[in-house]
């Protein structure tokens, strides 16, 4: 057994509590065969637990931590408990090498410390980012990065955003030549900051990328489903994430609040449940469930703070791909050979 | 009559056409009694329009313009037709105190530019900011800005365009002291940029305004009416509206797909459109039409290029209820009454 068909869990991450983390890391090794999962925390909690999971059991092994990371912990008091949080042992089982990547659905800026203090950044990456996928009206999801990771970015960030998040849908999406675009605020070369039109200008200079570049989009096209990889800096991105959240939930809101606008409306809802139900599927955040770190010597995923069994077990699903199609490994290839290019 | 009762019009400006415009003026002249027009455009085409709408003639006054901005000309090229064009016109009048407000469907761009070399910002601002109104599910609607006028924002930009939107919600929304957020991607205090900090506790540092500030606020709040205004520089704003409004549609395409699903849903859906179309009605950006270039001499209000005979109209009435309030006077006020604090 290598690393590669390995996944260390943070088990006492996330709002949910550790029946629902082995709840979804079970659902997970049904999907992948195979695969092995180490299971970190409370190891009399986590036993206790994996007896409702004898397919579990058998494809784990229990690493014990005696402490937890806190969801309201300042990352960098969390730093410092590296080696006792189950968060931090999780992502040291990645460093030694032991697993393949680690999944946690605890504190976000605790494990970004961490997995960078620890693994720390990839040959010439100046800055990890955080990519998630959002549903669209396409085929495919969409990769977004930096969702948060880097409030200010430069163009050299930016292009290598660009590398990765394509790496990374290459992985995730099962393309070729994902297209890229640019968050922008027009479509036009001169519109936005310095930063953003310089990194289009060196994108276009470097065709032989294993991208599509598309050059900029707006945000009333993100979810259209034109490309596959958008690319910005975690500012814009995290406004974006989080505004496309809060206006799905609000136009979600507005819909129950005119279904109950009158018995007719209400009958009307009642028939034609399966439709909304099907929206809400579409929409549900566990169904996209799994935000990757990535430009580290390593592979971290955030699982959602509030996931229920089915987000934990798709975190773990972009987990388990990542390792089998060797992520860092591409993303290191690209970026080497764009810098080639480019020199 | 004083220019406070009258408003200058772009006649020939937007994607609907001058029938679409008139149609609008006619409405929103019905809803504002003593209010007057100056069409501005081809003096024959506005003539022979008029004659659908005896109630607007009779309260009207046809400028010719011999030139028409296009949709698709550049600021630089269009700010030399000023003297010449519908939307130059409509803003010297303004310039000249002829009318208390101009309202363009046309060119964002061209607008803006225009608006700021003829009418010039106002003592003491730096850079003007374009505002909106935004439904949420409040009791009001939001206060938005910028919106895009200025892609990069320093803190004192961040601070005026406080200012600013707060005498715009006191004067478009009949509040007292309205509240006021800067848009984050965190509501702790040490999240976000410098200059995002730094304005914040400048608002903060200022406790007489006419405003209550509430400190930081996420992408996924701006629609819960906890707020009634959200300042943030021009890029983040962009991106946060257009967001906002791409994923409006996505959820009401995907709803549409879901209701065709299948023949019970189709069922369900016909009873309950009454619903939907609440939904519809509330979300349709015609009814919050109408954006303001805030901080300018002068009043001008940016209507929709696609705006409807409704659009139309409550891009007039954002005019109206701005020159009833003299709004110009109110910004000049509070940001004296600021500086003054502040030294």
């Amino acid at each position: 057994m290598t690393s590669s068909s390995r996944i260390a869990i943070d088990a006492m991450g996330g709002d949910e509590g550790l029946a629902v983390m082995l709840a979804g890391v079970a659902r997970a090794r049904r999907r992948f065969e195979g695969m092995e999962f180490l299971l970190v925390g409370d190891e009399d909690a986590i036993r206790a637990g994996l007896k409702s999971h004898p397919n579990l059991t058998a494809a784990s092994e229990v690493v014990h931590a005696p402490e937890t990371v806190e969801a309201t912990e300042r990352p960098s008091q969390a730093i410092r408990r590296a080696r006792t949080t189950s968060m931090g042992i999780a992502i040291d089982l990645v460093k030694q090498g032991r697993a393949g990547a680690a999944v946690s659905s605890g504190n976000t800026g605790a494990l970004m410390a961490m997995a960078k203090l620890s693994l720390r950044t990839m040959p010439g990456i100046e800055r990890p980012a955080l990519a998630a996928l959002l549903p669209t009206l396409g085929a495919n999801d969409l990769v977004m990065l930096d969702l948060g990771a880097n409030t200010e970015c430069d163009t050299r960030n930016l292009v290598q955003f660009a590398v990765m998040g394509a790496a990374y849908a290459r992985t995730a999406l099962d393309l070729d030549a994902p297209r890229v675009a640019l968050l922008n605020i027009g479509t036009e070369d001169q519109k936005g900051t310095d930063k953003i039109r310089d990194a289009a200008a060196q994108l276009r200079a470097a065709p032989h990328l294993p991208l599509d570049f598309n050059g900029f989009i707006e945000g009333d096209r993100l979810s259209r489903g034109e490309v596959d990889v958008i690319v910005c800096d975690g500012f814009s991105g995290n406004i974006a994430l989080k505004t496309a959240e809060g206006t799905a939930r609000f136009v979600a809101d507005l819909l129950k609040q005119a279904f109950r606008s009158s018995t007719r409306s209400k009958i009307g809802f009642l028939i034609s449940r399966p439709a909304t139900e099907l929206l809400r599927d579409h929409l549900d955040p566990n169904n996209h469930n799994g935000a990757v770190f990535l430009g580290l010597n390593g592979l971290v995923v955030k699982s959602h703070g509030g996931a229920n069994e089915i987000g934990v077990a798709n975190a773990c699903a972009v987990a388990a791909k990542m390792v089998r199609n060797d992520l860092t490994r591409r993303i290191t290839e690209d970026l080497g050979n764009f810098e080639a290019e480019a020199a």
